[in-house]
C-alpha cells in the first residue's frame, strides 16, 4: 500500500511537514554504480525554490539537500538513498490566526476530516513543500534513465498559460524556457504574464496555469498494459501534485475537436525506421511509447491562499472567515513545473528499469 | 507489479483477448457475506454491449457474465471472484487483411515494438473487449460500496460532448441519460448528436466524446496522501481506458480560467454540518473527498478504426496504406459511459476498503 | 495487497474451491515469445494428482489444465496468462455430516471466525486443492527460467522423513526420486515408509514428512535484500502451503549444532572461479544466491483428516465429535512435494526477472 | 517491489549503512491520535543495544532514536514517521585489512556479485546494524497494536537454545527472561550457557541460537489466505533478520515426529467461548489466527566473524585467508530476541490494520 511511495522498481517515499523538522524521502531500487552526489540534486532543487523572483513566494527556503545513506565513493550501491533537507525558516507564526480555521480551497478540512487532528503549521503534509522531495527523486531519476537510455533523454517542462492568457505555439523556444522567470517558451508573452500576476497580486487574488512536460529521445516501447500504462501512471503522478485538476496526453481533451479521419498519427517509413506523419497521440499508443516525443500537460488551479477574505468554518463547525497573509505565491504553477519535470522523470526511471 | 491488476484491497486482475477462447478477471479483497450473483453484474455489461443502437458497433456479443468462484449459496466467502465471458461472434476474418499492417492511431505497433510478436485478431489484448471485465468489476464494486456506505452512493456517468458539440448543462437530466442511446443528459442535443454521428460514418470517419461522471452520497475522508490521493487514483484508472486521452476533476482544465478568489469553495454549516457554496473542485481537496458531490471527466478520442484509407507501415517495415472495414463504434466515447463509472466504482471500493 | 497473488513481476493469483465450478490462476509478467502450451504444465499437475498410488488419496481427479489466454499460435504473448481446471468427482455428500461442525486442526473455525461463513464443501478455498494452480504457475514459473538462465537449472523436490523415518542422505539418488511412489532418493527407505502408513491408516491416524527441495544451476545474484531476500521470499512462499509448519535453508535449525569455526563456507579458486569447500547456507548469503546449490526444506504437520474421533465443536458453540470419513492422505507430505518444487520455481522466476 | 520496505499497511522502508553517516526508517500506515515520542522507541532499541554484557559486541552504540516526522504534539498524524539514529562509534580503521576481501559465511562476495561494488566497511546495507531500525518499527507497530487490540497484546521473545544447549521448557519463567543477559526464560541454563560463550570466544569460534516468540491476547481472524497468511508473512520477516536459516510455526519441524492422531488440537468450550486442548498449531489453522497465543522459533547460525583464520579470496579472485579481529558478538542470537519480536510486532500490526 504504502501511502507516500510512488513507483513500482525505481521508488520514493517522501516524509516530513512543511513546519517539522525536515523533510526527505527515500528513494528505492536505483542500480548500483551510478555516479550521484549532491550536485547532482541540488539545481533541480533551486529551480523550485521560493523567492526565485517576485513571482513566487518570498519566504527563503535554502532548501540544502543531503545523501544520507546508498551511496559510497561516489557511487550509488543498489541500496536506498536516504535524503534530507532540514526546514529553516518556519515562520509559524504566520499561522496562528488559522489554527483553528480551515483554508477553503485547501486540504484543511478534509485532513481534519479525515485524520480528526490539525496541524495548522502550514498545512502540514498537505503543503506543498513536499514536492521539494518530488523534485530531488526526479533528479535522481534523471541519473537513471541517462544510464538506462544512454544519455538522449531530454525532458523539459514550461509554462503555456497564466490564467486566460495562452503561448504561442509557433513562438517557442526550447532555449528561452530557462531564460525567464516563468519557463515560458515564448517571448512575446512574458510581458503579459507580469502585468496580469501583479494585478491578481493587487486585487488580493491568485492566477491557475497550464504546464506542458515534453520528453525528448524515448525509444518505443516504454509502459505496461493494462494497468500499468505509462500514460496512466504519468496521469496518477502529476494528479497527485498539489492544486492540479488535469491532466492530458498529446491532444488531450482538444481531440474531440478532431475528427478520426484526421486525428490518427500516419506512419512511414524514413532511414529504414518508422516514423510518424504527426503526433496526436503524444507519443504514447495503448499506454506504451511510440519512439515519438512523449507530450503531457497538467493544470493547477489559482493558489487559495488569497489575501482576500473568504467564507469558511472552523474546528468547532462555526462559521468565520479567513484571510491568508502568510507569504504566498500569486500563481503556484510557476513552481510547479520543475515538479512536474520530476513526476514524469521518476514515471519513466520506473519503467525503464522493468522487466523489459 | 501485476501489470494487469488495479486497486491495492479491492483489487481486480482482467486477462483474455478480443479473439481468444474467454476473457475474464478475478477481483479479490471482497468482504464476506455479500450478496451476489451474476443478476447483479450483466445489467451493467448490457449497457456496454455493442449492437445496442445504430449508433454503436453491430458485432453482436451476447456478453453473458458467469461467476466461477468466491460466492456459496449466492454470498461472496471473502476469496477471490472469479468471472468469465466466454466470446463467441468472433468473425475473425476480418482482421485479415491488417495481419502484417500496424492500424494507425491502435496500439499495433507498439505491442509489436515492445513484444515481438503480433497478435492481429482484433487487437488481442490491447482491444477494448478487455473493459467488459473492467465493467463487470465495476458491478461487484458498486456491491462492496453499498455494503460499506450504507446504500447511499449513487455513480452516474453522462455523455457531455460529442465532436464539438456540448450539452448544455442547463438541461441537465439525471432521468434522461438512461431514456437515449448516448447516455445524454441533455434531451435537445440528442438529434443533433445523431446527425454528426451519420455524417462522420458516411465520410469513412469517426468522432471524439467527453464523459463526465458524477458521484453522490459519499462521505468526507476517502482517498490517501500524498501518493494514494483518490484523485491520483481516478486519474490512473480513467487514463488506462483505451483512446482516453485526459482526466479531469471538477473544473479541470477550466480552472486555468478562474481567479483564486472565485475558484476557492467556501464554506458554511447548515443543519449543524459543513456544506461548501460551490463545487469548483469537484469534491476532492488535497486528495480526500470533501463529501460533496465527487465531479470527473475525461475524454475519448475519436475512434481510430476508420473506412478512409490512412498510410501506414507493416511488419516488414515497408510502407502500405490502411482502411479498417470491420464494424466499429463511429464513436466510442458512448460505450466508453458504463466503462468510466465502473473505474471510478472500483476506485470508490478500493478506498472504502482502507484503514480509514 | 492482492491476497491471492504472489509475486511482484512474475506473480500469480490462484481462485476457487475445491468443490467449486473450476480453480484457476492467472499468471502475469511472462515475458513474450517464449513457447507455452498445455503440454509444458500437465505433467506437473500428473505429478500432484490424487490417486497415483495407494499412498494417496483415491479421489479421481482428472485435473486437465486449459490455457484461456496469454498464448497466441503457441507462444506468450506479454499478457496474463490464465488457466483453469474444471473440477470433477467432487462426491459433495462426503462431508455432509460435517456441515456445522470444525474438523480441528483444519481452518474450518478460523474462515468461519475471519469470514462469518462456512463453505463446509472439503474446505472451500482453505481445501489443498488450491495448490493445483500452484502446480500450474511452477511449470510456467520454469519455462521462464530456461528463457532466462539458458536451460541450466534444475528443480528437484525429495522426501526426506515420513513420521520419525529419515532418509540416509548417503543413498541419495537423483535418478531414483521419480522412479518410487514417495519422491524419496533413498531406495532402502522406501519399505520401510510403506509400512509406517500402512499402519497410521490402519490406526485411523496420519503422518508428517519433510521435503526438500534442491535447485541446481542457479547463477550468484538472485535476491533483494533486505526485504526482498531470496530466502524471505522461499520461506513465505513454502510457509503459505497447507500444513506447512517450518521452513529451513541449508543447514538450518541443524545449524545450532555447529560452531562458527566449522560453519562458515570457506571459499578458494577453481578454473579462475569461486568456488564453496561447504555449503551449510544452502546457496544464499545475505539473501542473495550465491551460485551454489540452493538448499531449503519444509515440513508437513500430519493430515488433519483422520478416521479417528476426536473432540471439537460446531457453529452453534455446542462440543460435540468427528471422524472425516473421506477418502484421505494418509501422509499429505507426499503430494506436497511437486507443490514445493512449484513454489520455488515460481519464486526464482519472480527474481530472474527483475531489474538486476 | 520496493525492496526495502516490509508489511502492506502498516509499511517500514529502512535505509542506511553500517558505517554511513546514519540510518534510519520511515514507517507509513500509522493511524492517526496515537501518542507517541521518543521514549516509547527508545527502550526497544536499550534491549538491542551492543555491549549490554560481556556476552555482546563491545562496541559503543548509544543508538539514540529521533522522531523527525509524522507526530504534532506527541500524538501521530497519519503521515510518514521518519526515524533517524546517527552513527557514532564507526571505527572503520577496523575493517582496513579485510577491504578487498570476502569474508566467508558474510554477505560480502554475494553483495560484490550482485551490485558489482564493495561497501568494506563493516558489511555496509548487509550489517546487522540494520535491525535496530526494525527495532525501531517494531515499537511503532506495539502502539498501534495497543491501539486496535484494547491493550491485551504482550509479544515475548525468549532465547531457548545456544549451540547444543536446550532450555528446559518445565523451568520456564516469563518473569525472569528480563532478569539475565541471554533473555533465557530457564534459570538454570544460564550460568551453561555463560561457559559454553566464554569457551568458543576464547577458541576464536562462535554459536549459534534458537529464538522463541510468543504472542498472547490475539483475537482469532488475523492472517488473509492463500497468500498473506500471517504465517507466511511471519516467516518472512523472521527470514529476512541477518543469520536466520530457519522458521517454524507451533510444533514446527517437530510435528513430524507426532501423528495425526496426536497432533490435531481439540476443541472444547468454556465459559461460552471456543478453547483448544492443545496448540500444536502454535494459534495458527489455514494461516489465520486461533486466538490462542501465536508461537514462532527462529534459528541464528553461529557468528561468521570469528578470531580464527578461514580460507577466503578476494575481489581480484585470487585465494586467501581472513580473521575477523573486530569487537564481534560471539552469539548474535542474543541481539536477535528484540529483533524477532519487532518483526512479530510489526507483522500483527500490519494484519490488525487490514479490512477484516
Amino acid at each position: 500500500m504504502t501511502f507516500n511511495t510512488l513507483g513500482k522498481i525505481f521508488s520514493f517515499t517522501t516524509w516530513g511537514e512543511s513546519h517539522g523538522r525536515a523533510i526527505g524521502c527515500v528513494i528505492d531500487g536505483v542500480p548500483s554504480n551510478i555516479k550521484l552526489s549532491e550536485k547532482d540534486i541540488q539545481p533541480y532543487l533551486d529551480k523550485r525554490k521560493p523567492g526565485l523572483s517576485k513571482f513566487t513566494t518570498q519566504r527563503k527556503e535554502k532548501d540544502a539537500i543531503e545523501i544520507l545513506s546508498g551511496t559510497f565513493e561516489g557511487k550509488t550501491t543498489g541500496h536506498p538513498i536516504s535524503l534530507i533537507i532540514y526546514n529553516q525558516d518556519q515562520k509559524s507564526k504566520d499561522y496562528k490566526d488559522i489554527k483553528y480555521k480551515f483554508r477553503p480551497g485547501h486540504a484543511d478540512y478534509t485532513y481534519w476530516a479525515k485524520y480528526g487532528i490539525r496541524d495548522y503549521r502550514g498545512g502540514g503534509r498537505s503543503s506543498a513543500r513536499e514536492t521539494a522531495m518530488r523534485v530531488a527523486a526526479g533528479a535522481v531519476a534523471r541519473k537513471v534513465i541517462e544510464k538506462k537510455l544512454n544519455n538522449k533523454v531530454i525532458i523539459t517542462g514550461a509554462l503555456t498559460q497564466i490564467g486566460k492568457e495562452k503561448i504561442n505555439y509557433s513562438n517557442w523556444s526550447d532555449s528561452y524556457i530557462i531564460k525567464n522567470n516563468f519557463w515560458s517558451p515564448d517571448k512575446k508573452i512574458v510581458p503579459i504574464w507580469e502585468k496580469q500576476i501583479n494585478n491578481a497580486r493587487k486585487n488580493g487574488s491568485s492566477l491557475g496555469a497550464i504546464i506542458e512536460i515534453r520528453v525528448k529521445g524515448l525509444p518505443a516501447g516504454l509502459g505496461d498494459p493494462v494497468y500499468e500504462k505509462i500514460d496512466s501512471d504519468i496521469a496518477k503522478a502529476l494528479m497527485s501534485i498539489n492544486a492540479v485538476k488535469g491532466v492530458e496526453i498529446g491532444k488531450g481533451f482538444d481531440s474531440v475537436n478532431e475528427e478520426g479521419i484526421s486525428n490518427v498519427d500516419e506512419m512511414r517509413i524514413k532511414n529504414k525506421k518508422p516514423i510518424f506523419l504527426s503526433n496526436n497521440n503524444g507519443g504514447i499508443l495503448g499506454g506504451i511509447t511510440t519512439g515519438q516525443d512523449l507530450i503531457c500537460r497538467f493544470v493547477v488551479k489559482p493558489t487559495s491562499s488569497i489575501l482576500s477574505t473568504k467564507k469558511t468554518i472552523n474546528t468547532k463547525m462555526r462559521e468565520t472567515t479567513i484571510s491568508t497573509k502568510g507569504r504566498h505565491d500569486p500563481c503556484v504553477g510557476i513552481r510547479a513545473v520543475p515538479v512536474g519535470e520530476a513526476m514524469v522523470a521518476t514515471t519513466i526511471a520506473d519503467h525503464c528499469l522493468r522487466y523489459l
